[in-house]
């Protein structure tokens, strides 16, 4: 982070037409920014671009959800053909979606707004084996930064993350435990809708998981991070901290959605710490594993209206938020321009 | 609110390709907008326009505030020349902003975007006479049901609320406590950023006005809420009052900005209390008085960033999300239409 633009950000906050402060975490949100851009004001936050990553997920043979794996290619089809929430959220914000194809299990016919990038297909069953091979895991965060880098070269101005994988907050469960060193039973969460006894199972696969492979990566899962995401991560988690690092090389701030996110973030910031400074935490997801991660990255989320459904839609509605702080900074008048008298402290 | 159309919309909920309860509070928002509209779904939420109404204050001579008078006046042709953070945010969300000069001390020359409606150039002090007569406090009110009306017939959707006026805070704290029964020192804020001698000044100046004014509503102000706004309320509380009314009339839902739309709202609701259907909190101001007024309105608020600013900033943040609710009815598939596959109960 730039100080000296986040110097300038501040002062450019208190001459402009509004009490100091009254903003809140509007203002806070805009010093960061110019502070990431290294520029102040920073550039404008728009065109904005969502990226879906979608996965699948060997663990799903452990019964960990009642939702059938091929809803994961189905929903990837209601992605291109606009009908999912995310789509309609998106266009209610201003947000372009791509979905990107890094290991769903079906196949997938090319469509336009798709990207064909697929790893494998789906993971394999982590409480068996490592979820992905280390060059597998290394494969799909290459697909994330690419996609970062391609969405910022076409002119995007601030990147969202988005995901679909039926399964996929059991491996988000399974790596924020390993990096935040939190039992899985603390953050594990109901995911979509499942029922108590389906809930003791999944917490119990994690842990099974977590025993297998923990040895890999001895007591510090920070030394080799990559090991951890190839264990009992998923495709699209890798593709997303890939997102995430890429997001943060161009100095593009990146949303975050809800608890695959955080997981992904957890993974790019054990990766690259100072990817951190790109993250915006979007909201609050209901799922308990992401506030234990956001708080290890001390994110504050900015929204929270019970979300538990991903695709992105949660980072799509706080992106209004974040646009918004840069926008005052460009668009609004000082005290100067406008005429407007300033608070006169000696009537205090 | 309509039982029928609320059934539907839950019923259509259920459909949508999505977890059932995973969009959180959207749904429930949607349910309630469909009640309110008598209609699932109900009307799409655009267009979406937001009234300022401006007005002065005859309790600024008691030293309630440090910012001069003046500032009311500056501030609207501020917004009227598109450089203030509610014009930033209103073009963020895609909501058109109008102007009513209702009771601004100064004169204001007319331009686009205002609607001259002066009742009186600002109320007398409220700490020595009622802030208005009764029939200034009635035409004021009927400067917000006509506003309403009238934007409501020029196509808008959805209302939002918006207010300018140095001292209106203190006005909205008196308001407040004599509708809630809490005491001025509960209710009371910093408003836009005062220092603790005005804040102690600031509650007595309201315990003074609400013991001179008190005998006039005997016990209840729930008996005659006009004397209540006619004593210690102001010109933009009055209309913000009739515009809420007004927006209920139409079954128009009318997104809350902070602490004077919430006193406008409890005023609103003592003179009807249906009205309450209509209303959206659209976030939790710093101002204490406002979750006093929201808690005894059982509104919850949308956002909660920490914002003080007024103007209409956080009704302006919120629309996103409440279009966005109605939105996903019209336009997200539904489990059938879309070929996705639910959730196999059996399998859990």
């Amino acid at each position: 982070l730039d100080a000296a633009a986040m110097a300038q950000t501040r002062e450019l906050q208190a001459r402009l037409t509004k009490p100091a402060g009254s903003l809140g975490e509007l203002e806070e949100l805009s010093v960061r920014l110019s502070g990431l851009a290294a520029l102040s004001p920073p550039p404008m936050l728009e065109p904005a671009h969502l990226a879906i990553f979608a996965g699948d997920h060997g663990v799903h043979a452990q019964g960990v959800t009642p939702w059938p794996q091929e809803v994961t290619a189905q929903m990837v089809a209601n992605f291109l053909a606009g009908g999912a929430a995310v789509n309609a959220l998106a266009r209610q914000t201003g947000v372009a979606v791509t979905v990107v194809d890094v290991g769903v299990a079906a196949d997938v016919p090319g469509a336009d707004g798709l990207v064909s990038a697929k790893v494998r297909a789906g993971t394999r069953d982590m409480t068996v084996e490592p979820a992905m091979t280390r060059p597998e895991a290394l494969a799909a965060l290459e697909v994330g930064i690419a996609t970062a880098n391609a969405l910022v070269d076409g002119g995007a101005r601030v990147l969202l993350t988005g995901d679909m994988g039926i399964a996929n907050t059991t491996a988000s469960a399974a790596v924020i435990s390993a990096f935040t060193g939190r039992d899985p039973g603390v953050v594990t969460g109901y995911g979509t809708g499942i029922d108590a006894p389906t809930h003791r199972r999944k917490v119990e696969v994690i842990e099974r998981a977590l025993a297998l492979h923990g040895p890999a990566w001895g007591g510090d899962p920070h030394t080799d991070p990559v090991a951890v995401l190839a264990a009992v991560g998923g495709l699209e988690h890798a593709a997303l901290a890939g997102f995430i690092l890429g997001a943060a090389a161009r100095r593009v701030p990146v949303i975050l959605d809800g608890v695959i996110a955080a997981a992904a973030a957890l993974t790019a910031a054990a990766l690259a710490p100072s990817s951190r400074d790109a993250m915006i935490a979007g909201h609050e997801s209901v799922e308990p594993g992401a506030s234990v991660a956001l708080s290890q990255l001390e994110l504050n989320p900015l929204l929270s209206l019970g979300l538990r459904l991903g695709e992105g839609t949660g980072a799509v509605l706080a992106y209004p938020v974040v646009a918004g702080s840069v926008r005052v900074l460009h668009e609004m008048a000082t005290f100067d321009s406008a005429g407007v008298a300033s608070k006169d402290e000696h009537k205090q």
